[in-house]
């Protein structure tokens, strides 16, 4: 076994605190990497403090993981010792349902096996997280990362970076579309990134004045606070897509208002209560609301590619570990500039 | 102007009753036909008492004409007297906003002229619809409606049945699908037929078991009771698409459950109330909620030439018009199978 240093949760009640465990043998599929940095996902807090329920402790948090590769097993085709490594929210899944079948690993019907506070695919062993100082994987759910990119800040693309990729993609916005950002944050942030690379026309929608500065900066074309009903009133019917990064509750038909007819208002934020839907604001103009959760591993690989080639990374701030604390209180109020992400060598 | 017979609800509180009122005289564009029969639609009791709000009265209501032309403009080139015709839901639109340009003149950005109670494109003319004895349309709001099929079976086509066609082909429902329609009333029994037409699985969700051999009658190759939790539990991430024809308030998320990755859930029926949604119903599994109604001209025509190659029309009850107002408290009931239909010769 190898002796595995971590920042973990006891109960829903502690705080993070370290905590040595064993992670399992390298076996023949397997990947070890001693991880560099690790991104810090809200869910990471609604986990810890077992806010969705069913949590397994104690827990290790963490699932925007990279690092150097240290071992590997013996029929590992994919990676060596050295090489750049990343790792997302799910580390297997039963791979044989239709949905891994097609690639859609992360839509397992069987249910996949995520990276911390879930169960391996023998649904006894439990999982643990990024915070920590080395992690082993199957080889096929670890991802390659480029030499060339800043890699503190690829790290939050394994979560919110695939997140906002993959329904981009799905619904194949592009050149000629007007897409909203509906939030700026950790998944908004790169929401704008994705739609300008791809070539939309990118509006952010945001409660706060004070985010436009930073939206233009990120590329955003236009920015429409939502408070004022003026400018909101300015933009019905204007969108293709509305991608809604936001987990707090929100009025789903005021926002499908703004869409045109055939626009898509994809949820990728899942506030914790449900919201009142009308039909009568999908019905008169043919308009979806969809959800989306994060990519496949090979769209994953893809999506890390596609930022290689255009430069595309996060907006970070790195922490020490033994500030994670003060870091989830200021995630709590939106105050992060777009994902902390911990320098795991402070463990 | 041609003088014109018809029942009208001279107020919102008033029952229909005899009136009489002069259409425009035929146009250069315009086709007259006289009205054989016409369906009777859940929405026309909604507006009658105008329950959904701003009225015009007094209101001839009606929106699935069919008849056989009398009169034809001097330009019209589609229809010469003693053609077959129809009209559905709308008689005009802008025609030059995108949605009209694009043959959806249902979404017409600019407002589009209802059959009756709406205003015609001048925007100060009153519409009145298909309980009355003759109708002046402009030719390119016209069907051609086939010689071969039931006429008076014919007429809820125009709403019921193109409300059901147009999303079934919007989102390329067929072979390989699985189809639930929800609610077998006027539109669901119309989804049924097209579903099964398309070569989709069709299975009937209904509250009532009692519905279970009229939905096999009708070509449904499944049924499920929705009120039998057993049964619903055996259907979980079962079908591609549901097709919503329920009008009284539900759970969408309930049925959401029911659907498979990527899986479409239509609204045609509007609920007058909203209903709560959680985004964790779409999320895991890339799920949308969409709305549509009726269809382009188009579109309307295209379903009627398959209707008449596939033999496709509606099942109905024929009455009196002196018999609409027991024939509405039936409807309220959900006791109709499928659509009562007026025979104008009564009037």
């Amino acid at each position: 076994m190898i002796n595995t240093k971590s920042y973990a949760a006891q109960t829903k009640e502690s705080a993070l605190a370290p905590w040595n465990f064993d992670r399992r043998d390298v076996g023949p599929h397997d990947v070890q990497f001693d991880i560099t940095f690790c991104g810090v996902c809200h869910s990471d807090l609604h986990q810890i403090r077992d806010e969705w329920g069913g949590g397994i402790f104690p827990m290790v948090p963490g699932h925007e993981i990279v690092g150097r590769v240290v071992a590997v097993g013996s029929e590992v085709s994919k990676f060596k010792v050295g090489d750049l490594a990343g790792t997302g929210c799910m580390v297997d899944s039963c791979r044989v349902c239709e949905n891994c079948q097609h690639g859609l690993e992360q839509y397992c019907t069987n249910g996949n096996t995520l990276t911390y506070n879930s169960l391996e695919q023998d649904k006894k062993t439990p999982t643990y997280g990024g915070y920590s100082n080395t992690i082993v994987v199957n080889e096929d759910f670890v991802l390659h990362i480029a030499e060339t990119l800043d890699l503190a800040a690829t790290a939050p693309l394994l979560c919110a970076g695939i997140t906002t990729y993959s329904p981009l993609k799905h619904w194949k916005v592009g050149k000629g579309h007007k897409l909203a950002v509906l939030g700026l944050g950790g998944l908004g942030h790169m929401g704008v990134k994705f739609g300008v690379a791809f070539g939309a026309e990118v509006t952010v929608l945001s409660t706060s004045p004070k985010k436009e500065e930073d939206a233009r900066k990120l590329g955003a074309h236009k920015f429409v606070v939502t408070s004022d009903p003026a400018q909101l009133e300015s933009i019905t019917g204007y969108f293709d897509f509305i991608l809604d990064t936001v987990s707090a509750e929100h009025d789903y038909n005021q926002y499908l208002s703004l869409l045109k007819t055939d626009g898509v208002h994809i949820c990728v934020g899942a506030p914790p209560t449900p919201s009142a839907l009308l039909a009568f604001s999908l019905i008169p103009g043919r308009k979806s609301i969809a959800g989306s959760t994060i990519g496949g591993i090979a769209e994953t690989q893809e999506m890390l590619d596609f930022c290689a080639e255009h430069n595309i990374v996060s907006d970070i701030e790195l922490i020490d570990i033994k500030d994670i604390q003060p870091a989830y209180e200021r995630m709590l109020k939106g105050d992060v500039r777009y994902r902390f992400v911990i320098d795991m060598a402070t463990l």
